[in-house]
C-alpha cells in the first residue's frame, strides 16, 4: 500500500467509525497534511481515491464532504435459528429465470453474482489452455480419475499452507466447482433426512443443493457485519437437540452480506462444532476478495481435529467456466473421493492442468490485487448510486469483501414482483426470497452485483431500477 | 463395403455358424473364386482381411485354415434375476487400484475399457479447442448453465434423428459424462431405497453409482449374445412384484459382453417397461462401435411414451477427457435439469463448444469408420492370442462391437488374486467380481481391453498373462 492509500484507509475508518459524519466537511488539504505529516499530493491522492469509491464527494469551491455512503445499517435478520418447511412457491423457476437472463446481453446483470468478463484474466488463462493443448495433448485423450490432477492439488496445498492450513495433496479432491464440492462433502458426512444447518441469508445455490439432496434444513441467521456468530450456532444446536450433522458456512465475505467472521469467532465456532460432532463444510469461494487486501484465514486454519471440510473454487476470481473446485480434509478425503468416483468416471485434465499452470505462473496475486481494488471501488460506487437513486429509507449492506450488495427496500415492496418488473426494463436483480428456504423472509431485499464496470450505462441502470422500485 | 470385404463377411458367417470348423482347410483361391464368382484378387483380399482379424491362418505351402478364433461359448450367467446383498468385500478398492494402474505407463492396460490415445482424434479435437479459445474467448470467462450449450444439443439432436430418435434440443441436458447422466436420470426418477435393475455382468462404474445413490439393486443376467432379453426382464418384474423403478441397460455392445439386443427385443423390452411403469435408463456409450459398421438403433428409437432416458457420451470414440455427456427425454428433461442445476453451478462451455464444433466438422464419421474396423481386427487378434496362450479350456466372448473381451478362465482361479499377480508383472486386468454386486459371481472371469495396438509388446503381454494364469 502506498502513502495515499494508507491515508485513505485511515480516513475511511473514521467515516465508518462515525467520528466523521455523513455530510461533514473534511479537513482542508493543508490541515490534514499538517495533522498527518503528509504532503499535499498524498492528501489529494487519498481524497481522490475516497471520492472514486463514493465515500466522499467534492463540492465546488468548498472542499470535500463525507458522502451519504455510510449507509444506515440493515435490519437484523430474524433473531433465532429455525427449521424450514419449504413453502409451496417453487424457487427453482426464479433461479432459472435469473440464470437465463444472464445470457441475454441486453439485460443489465445486477442479478448474478458473477463478475463481467472484464474482470477475469482471460488472456493469461487462454495461454495456459493453449500451452497444455500444445505440450500435453494426452490431456484430451486420456481418462483421468479423481482425486484429480496432482499438479493442481500441489498448487492448492501451497496456497492453503500460506493461509495457515496444513494439508497434503492427498487430502484434496478436485470437483466440478464449489457447489459440487459442497454436495460431495455433504454426501460424505450426512444421509438424506439428517439436519444440515445453513446461514440465512445464503446463496440460493446452496439451498437448491441441500433441498435436492433431501436434507432437513435448519437456518441460522447471520449478523450483518460479523457473519455467523458462535452464539447463534450454539442456539441452533440447542434448538436441534445437538443433532446438526453438518453446517455449511461462508466465513469470509458471504454472499449476499459480504460479512467477515473474526478469527476469535472462527476459533470458537470450530470448537463448538467439534464438541457437538457437527462437520463444518466451509465455502471459501470469496476468501481471496478482501477489500483491505488481507487474506482472511479459512475456518480450516483453526481446525486441529479435522472438523472442517474446506471447499471452494476460483469461479469468482479466475474463471467461472473452468468447472474445477476442491474439497479438502484429511479425515474425509476417502469418503469424498468415493462419492466423487461413483458419480463421474473421470475428471477434466485439460481444465485442471490449465488452472495449475495459471496458479504456478504467479499471475494470480497480481490479478487479485487489481480486482480486489476494483471491487472495493465499484461496491462503494454502486452503494452511493443506490442510496442516491433508490427511494429514501433504502438500506445497504457494508461488505468487507466480494462484490455484491444486499439491499433492503423501504415500504415492503415484493422483491419477486420487482424481479419481473425490472426484467421488463432489461435489468436483472436477485430477489431476497431466494436467499432463504423460508419464503416469508427477505421479501423486500434484493442482491446487487457490483462487478460491473461503472459506466454511464451502469449509472442509468441504477436510476432506472430506482424508478421501477418507486413505482411498485 | 467393397467386394473382398463382402466376401470376407460371408466366410466369417460360415465360420461363426459352424459350417467351417476350427482347423478346417478353407477352399483354394481358385475354387472359392469359382464358387463365389469372384476374381482371385478378391479372394486373396478376403483371406488377407480374415487373416488380419485372426479368424483364419495361413500355413506355409498348404493354404488357409480356420483359426481357433471361433471360441467356445461362455458359460451362461446365473439364469434368474436376483436381488443383491452387497458382500463384505469392498469393491471400491479394486476399482481404485484398477484406475491407478491406468496412469502408470509401465503397466500394460488390459484392465481398463479405454482406448489408447492412438485411437482418438487428438489433433482434430485439439484444433476445435484452439478455435473456440481463439474465436470465443468468453467461453472461459462466463458462467454457462444447464441444460448446456445449444450448439452441442443441436448436434446431438441431429445425430439422434439419424438413428430414428426424435428429440428437440430442449429435451437434451448435457452432463459431466455418461455416468453422471445415468446418476442424474436415476435421481430424477427414483428415490433412495427404490429398486433399480441392472444387467449382470455390467460395468462396475454403474454398480458403484447405484450403490452410492442408495438404491436396492436387482441384477438381471444377460444372454451372452442377445444381451438383456424381454423374458429375463419379465422374470425380474415378477421377482420384484413389478416394483422396478428404473432399469439401467446397455442395449448396444454392453461392457463387458459386447452383446447386441435385436430390434424386436428392443421393441418388446420398451413395451414391457412402459406397461410396468419402469423407466429405462439407456447407456448408449458403445453404440457407435458396431464391428459391421451398421449403427444399431438405441432403445429410445422404439419409445413412443417417453419410457426411455437416453444417456451416453463420446468418451469411447472422441475423448474420455471431455467430461461431456447427455441425458435425453422430453418428459424427464425438467427433472433431470433440476437435478443437474442443483449439483453444479455451471457447465464447461469450452468442452461443449469444442465437441459441437468437432461433431459439426464431419470428421467424426470418417474417424468412426477407422476405429470400428481397427477394434474389429484387434478384438479378433487378441481373441486369437488369448486362446493360444491362456490355459486350454479358456472361453472368450464374441462381441459384436466395442473393444473389450470377457474371458472365462478354466479351473476356477480367483480373478482378484490374478489382478494382484498380474500387476506384479506390470499388467492390469479387470477382475470379474467387479462386474456384479454379488461377489460370488464371475470369480474366474476377467475383462480384457483390446483397444491397444497389436505389437510385439502386446503379444508378449498376452503370453505373460497366460503364464500368470497357468501358475495360479
Amino acid at each position: 500500500m502506498n502513502l495515499y492509500e494508507s491515508l485513505a484507509v485511515k480516513i475511511e475508518e473514521r467515516i465508518r467509525g462515525g467520528s466523521l459524519a455523513i455530510g461533514e466537511r473534511l479537513p482542508s488539504i493543508r490541515n490534514l497534511g499538517r495533522q498527518e505529516n503528509a504532503s499535499p499530493a498524498t492528501v489529494v491522492g487519498a481524497y481522490e481515491l475516497l471520492k472514486s469509491r463514493g465515500l466522499i464527494e467534492a463540492r465546488e469551491r468548498s472542499g470535500f464532504y463525507v458522502a451519504s455512503f455510510a449507509a444506515p445499517a440493515l435490519s437484523e435478520a430474524k433473531a433465532a435459528p429455525g427449521f424450514v418447511r419449504p413453502a409451496s412457491l417453487d424457487p427453482e423457476d426464479l433461479i432459472l429465470s435469473l440464470r437465463q437472463a444472464m445470457h441475454n446481453p441486453h439485460i443489465f446483470p445486477f442479478g448474478t453474482a458473477a463478475p463481467m468478463p472484464d474482470f477475469f484474466p482471460i488472456k493469461a488463462l487462454n495461454r495456459c489452455f493453449s500451452q497444455v493443448l500444445r505440450d500435453e495433448p494426452a490431456t484430451v485423450s486420456e481418462y483421468r480419475f479423481p482425486p484429480g490432477a496432482e499438479s493442481l492439488r500441489q498448487q492448492l496445498r501451497k496456497r492453503f499452507s500460506g493461509m495457515g492450513v496444513r494439508l497434503a495433496a492427498n487430502d484434496i479432491v478436485t470437483t466440478s466447482g464449489a457447489i459440487d464440492a459442497i454436495g460431495l462433502a455433504l454426501s460424505a458426512v450426512a444421509r438424506p433426512g439428517d439436519v444440515v444447518a445453513v446461514e440465512t441469508p445464503t446463496y440460493f445455490g446452496i439451498l437448491q443443493l441441500v433441498r435436492a439432496l433431501g436434507y432437513k434444513i435448519l437456518e441460522i441467521p447471520l449478523d450483518t457485519e460479523l457473519g455467523l456468530t458462535p452464539q447463534r450456532f450454539q442456539q441452533a444446536l440447542q434448538k436441534s437437540a445437538g443433532k446438526i450433522k453438518a453446517l455449511i458456512t461462508v466465513a469470509n465475505f458471504c454472499n449476499p452480506l459480504g460479512s467477515l467472521m473474526s478469527d476469535a469467532n472462527k476459533r470458537q465456532l470450530v470448537q463448538l462444532a467439534e464438541d457437538s460432532g457437527t462437520t463444518i463444510i466451509e465455502d471459501d469461494i470469496y476468501g481471496d476478495l478482501a477489500f483491505d487486501g488481507t487474506r482472511p484465514k479459512p475456518l480450516k486454519a483453526f481446525d486441529s481435529q479435522d472438523t472442517v471440510i474446506l471447499c471452494g473454487s476460483f469461479a469468482k476470481t479466475i474463471s467461472p467456466a473452468l468447472r474445477v473446485g476442491f474439497a479438502c480434509s484429511r479425515k474425509f478425503a476417502p469418503a469424498i473421493l468415493a462419492q466423487r468416483a461413483a458419480r463421474v468416471s473421470g475428471v477434466s485434465a485439460l481444465a485442471e492442468e490449465a488452472l495449475a499452470l495459471y496458479l504456478d505462473s504467479g499471475h494470480y496475486e497480481r490479478h487479485l490485487r487489481k480486482i480486489r481494488s476494483a471491487y472495493h471501488t465499484l461496491t462503494a460506487q454502486y452503494t452511493h448510486a443506490i442510496l442516491s437513486h433508490f427511494p429514501a429509507g433504502t438500506r445497504v449492506s457494508r461488505p468487507q469483501g466480494g462484490f455484491v450488495l444486499w439491499v433492503e427496500l423501504p415500504g415492503k415492496p415484493d422483491a419477486r414482483l420487482l424481479q419481473t418488473k425490472a426484467l421488463e426494463k432489461n435489468i436483472s436483480v436477485a430477489p431476497g426470497p431466494l436467499f432463504s428456504s423460508n419464503h416469508g423472509e427477505y421479501g423486500s431485499f434484493i442482491r446487487i452485483n457490483c462487478a460491473i464496470p461503472w459506466t454511464t450505462q451502469a449509472q442509468k441502470a441504477v436510476e432506472k431500477l430506482g424508478g421501477v422500485i418507486a413505482r411498485l
